[in-house]
């Protein structure tokens, strides 16, 4: 089996770290019981292990193919996304009155996780259309909502984002995509758009494209930017598709990974205009495609703890099958499997650790979501959002960062073989490498980190998450496991660190924010980093614990669990000390900022 | 222009820290002086860029082909090779009764960067067909040089090296090729090879190959491994190349990257059998074949410098061109080019420190070799020998490693166009990935490390480092700048952290080793880097005091550089603090070694 969905640790984060039982008692919630989870996890992995994940090196090898404004997905990939549309794993966390499930995030996350372990290119298209619906249902008109939400949640069609042109990428500023309004009300669109994910496919009967464009009279910059629905084939108002639309797919790109997902140039308006329908107010596009992109965020997150997952798990495989040279220790005479050299067994538990640590701030990340949404008292619900808001870029960026060092590691214990293309682990790596970039770079991301998230309250909600981590620390001193466990206390020690290292970052993004701001965004990158590892830490921290107080329930599990933590005190938390350097430099000093462009 | 060599900081690196006025005093080397040294560097440089450079991305899009046995190189490079075959520059360290020009190593390593930053495909070939010269030089009989050295040096023909097999990768213990003794006193061998770089091809008339293999009565394990010459076409006595031998390339890799550079599955002896003559003595194989991987090993250390060199050009050039976004610190009201957003100033300046300190390292050990080869008095070349052997894993190992992050930082500079083909970043970022598994993965560079070349002599010889070190951080401190420059502050600041967690890292090792091998081994890695980091830190703080002290003669270098330090040293150099975290946990504690196969 190429792919195994780990849900005993998919379970574990949701369980013990996210706590779901929590989660079950909010009002809306009430069906989604521990219970309730194993059965959609063990039904999600039989699709995904089953249907998904045999198509992922076939669609590699197959990209999706254009031809004459018409693109076909890789064999397989639409039969696939049926039986995925058929099985409802679309509306997973959708309202039940369009025919979703109403689950809370924190069980659709493990859900998603494996979609993308399974399929990282087919799963982009679910990723998308799950934005699309989360724009709609905040910014659509009850009519909009009526005839699109419960197609794309049905999965008959699927949906897009439009954002990028040629000349604007993370600036959306730039954006010059026409909208001239019609006597009908409705719009005729004018322009292009580039790096459009899934923008053309045939797996559904209609695409929903959701595009931002300028209105003739709309204000420069970011404020005169309104959000359109385009869909590829006209929709009548009892919900038939109709004749074909002026949006053509021009060309695909020849891509570096993801090959399987069609990345599509749109051409809008070359016939006499598409026809496009306002969504929610002119000139607050942004606005509502925000919520595209922090569902989209997250999303991407998950991509990159579902690619290390896999990743993990070929080189894991791979290692106990290759036999090469006796161990170190002298315990053969004869050449062993690789896994039993002490080197492959760092490579592996660090992927293993990094997987995992971002695993869990993932999951607790979307309790905290769920939280800030259905928690019925209305002032917790602000704090409880405050805290997801802040970990969005963090998930986004940290998890789908770690991704290359773990796809990359999965390459190096392959040897090599990591480098020829059918072996597989290469795949992973070129795949990985899109995510951290796309919905916004790391750098767009620790901007946002540093600018709404921490500046704008002063970094009180980070404060409140060190408070938190502080009370993990004085658990794992006082726990009974503390004088003998080298987890225990190499954690406890490098946690304390970590925490001290986020502090002072923080302290200075603060303090330099106004006087200095190259210094503080020199450093933002880092700082997203700093907080990545610290905060995975805290929650490997509280797995630790559990798992010492769990361990004859299931001592295989959780001693490898130990081993995990263990490995992400010493290998991964001690690099918040670097990244504390690093943000607290600022890259000033000796006039780096004033270096002339051509003194690079 | 796709590469511009940087010969202005390979001039320093040569003039300043590896210091060829000191090589050029010693006997052979009367011509290595700086003039001498520049006039060939230009000339390199005319010809990697003007040449080499534009075929690199063609090789690219076109690999290599394979059909019925016989390999065609990529478009163009096999008028390329014969250029530079014609321009002597196999020859440049090669002893000149050969037809070489015998210049130092120092003066070779600029022209090796080069040929590799302009073509890593290409430039595969002659460093493989170095190895096979030192090989034959150094136990290759005088018939053997006097018929094949002069050939490979003259570039008619080319060299290889064949050790790999299915089964034996790092592990020459299972090597099986077998070589049958003949009356005539030539061998035929049988057996099949595996990953043979330019293994076969049509750039030049013949190809040797030289070829590990065991003969009957051979002891088992690497103390039965003898070495081969088996070429491509017989050669008589006068070296004339006669009949086709019975080996034969059955197919070429499907690759990552480097697809220009054929990687052949070659089958010795299916017709008979291969004729090979013996090297040296018999059994005495695994010996000589070190020579070769010596050689390559460093070679392959400077291919991870050149490809982020390259990777770093490509960055900086997009940087200044590709307008997104205003500055955060209000500067300008427009979007600007990227280049003056402090991010992308990080991710250049992080790029250019890594890839600077790996150069300055390596350029250093060249010139460490040259004085173990050529000091005039005896007792003084044992001690640079053995500098120049302890830095050879680092130089292969952490220059590669690092050219993983800077290839990827280059991709990420681009943002999405990074992830196009077409844009030719991502190549650098495939190409790379091979660097740190061949020649020896960075686990068998950090085995060597630990074992041969720390354990052995106790750490002696990275105890004279660190003195070096010492002194060059009280140089440091009572420099007048150290007063006012952040650059003077961080570099001691970090450099002092540095070498004393190298200290206690070698301590560590040293210590640990006999009683608790699984726990030195599983940081043998974070040794290497660590080493490697602080090293290259090292020559980093040695560039700033030079750079403080002639900054009148050129401001513009000057500056750069000491920006270039200043980043080494707070974003590259604190990270030696993690690693030495990594190092001496030995992931040994709660029992991760004891994990079962099946716990992972």
């Amino acid at each position: 089996m190429s792919y195994k969905a780990p849900l005993k640790d998919m379970m574990f984060a949701m369980g013990e770290l996210a706590g779901i039982d929590r989660l079950s008692a909010l009002p809306g919630f009430e069906d989604a019981t521990r219970d309730t989870a194993q059965a959609v996890l063990d039904e999600a992995a039989r699709f995904t292990e089953g249907v998904l994940a045999p198509l992922n090196a076939e669609g590699d090898k197959h990209p999706s193919t254009w031809k004459d404004g018409v693109v076909t997905a890789s064999p397989g990939f639409k039969d696939a996304f049926r039986q995925f549309a058929e099985g409802g794993w679309q509306g997973l966390q959708h309202p039940s009155v369009y025919g979703g499930q109403n689950l809370p995030k924190l069980l659709a996350t493990p859900c998603i996780e494996m979609l993308n372990a399974s399929n990282l290119s087919l799963a982009l298209c679910p990723l998308l259309t799950d934005g699309a619906i989360e724009a709609l249902l905040t910014a659509g008109s009850e009519t909009q909502k009526a005839i699109y939400v419960p197609k794309l949640i049905s999965g008959e069609w699927t949906g897009t984002m439009n954002l990028t042109e040629p000349q604007a990428g993370s600036d959306l500023a730039l954006v010059r995509t026409r909208a001239e309004p019609q006597a009908d009300g409705s719009y005729r669109i004018f322009g292009t758009k580039i790096f459009i994910t899934w923008g053309e496919h045939d797996m559904a009967g209609n695409i929903v494209h959701l595009v931002l464009a300028r209105t003739p009279d709309a204000p420069e910059g970011v404020k005169g930017i309104s959000l359109f629905i385009v869909p590829k084939f006209m929709v009548g108002d009892d919900g038939s598709p109709g004749v074909r639309n002026d949006v053509h797919c021009v060309s695909i790109e020849h891509k570096l990974g993801i090959k399987a997902s069609p990345t599509a140039v749109l051409q809008f308006g070359d016939h006499g205009g598409a026809v496009g329908h306002l969504v929610g107010e002119e000139n607050r596009g942004l606005e509502y495609m925000f919520i595209m992109m922090n569902a989209a965020r997250f999303g991407v997150g998950m991509q990159g703890i579902a690619v290390s997952e896999r990743a993990y798990q070929k080189a894991a495989e791979y290692a106990k099958e290759r036999v090469q040279s006796r161990p170190v220790d002298g315990s053969a005479k004869q050449s062993v499997t690789i896994i039993r050299h002490p080197d492959v067994r760092r490579m592996l538990l660090t992927m293993r650790a990094l997987t995992e640590g971002a695993r869990s701030l993932a999951y607790v990340a979307a309790a905290y979501s769920d939280l800030g949404h259905q928690h019925p008292d209305e002032a917790q619900r602000a704090p409880h959002q405050a805290i997801y808001e802040y970990l969005v870029p963090i998930v986004k960026g940290w998890s789908t960062e770690m991704s290359l060092e773990v796809t990359s590691l999965g390459v190096q214990v392959h040897g090599g073989m990591g480098f020829i293309e059918e072996t597989g682990a290469a795949q992973y790596y070129r795949d990985a490498r899109i995510l951290p970039i796309y919905e916004g770079t790391t750098a767009i991301q620790a901007n946002d980190l540093v600018g709404r998230k921490t500046l704008r309250d002063g970094g009180a909600v980070v404060a409140g998450l060190l408070t938190e981590i502080d009370r993990t620390l004085a658990e794992l001193h006082v726990h009974p496991s503390f004088r003998t466990s080298g987890a225990f206390q190499s954690m406890h020690r490098h946690l304390h660190a970590g925490r001290d290292a986020l502090q002072k970052s923080v302290r200075f993004v603060v303090d330099h924010a106004k006087r200095e701001p190259n210094a503080v965004f020199a450093g933002s990158v880092p700082y997203l980093m700093l907080a990545g590892i610290v905060l995975s830490g805290w929650q490997m921290a509280r797995s630790l614990i559990i798992a010492a107080d769990k361990r004859a329930d299931d001592a295989s599990f959780y001693d490898t669990k130990i081993a995990t933590v263990h490995c992400y005190a010493t290998q991964v938390l001690p690099r918040a000390m670097a990244l504390e350097a690093a943000v607290t430099a600022g890259l000033c000093a000796d006039g780096v900022p004033m270096l002339d462009e051509d003194q690079f």
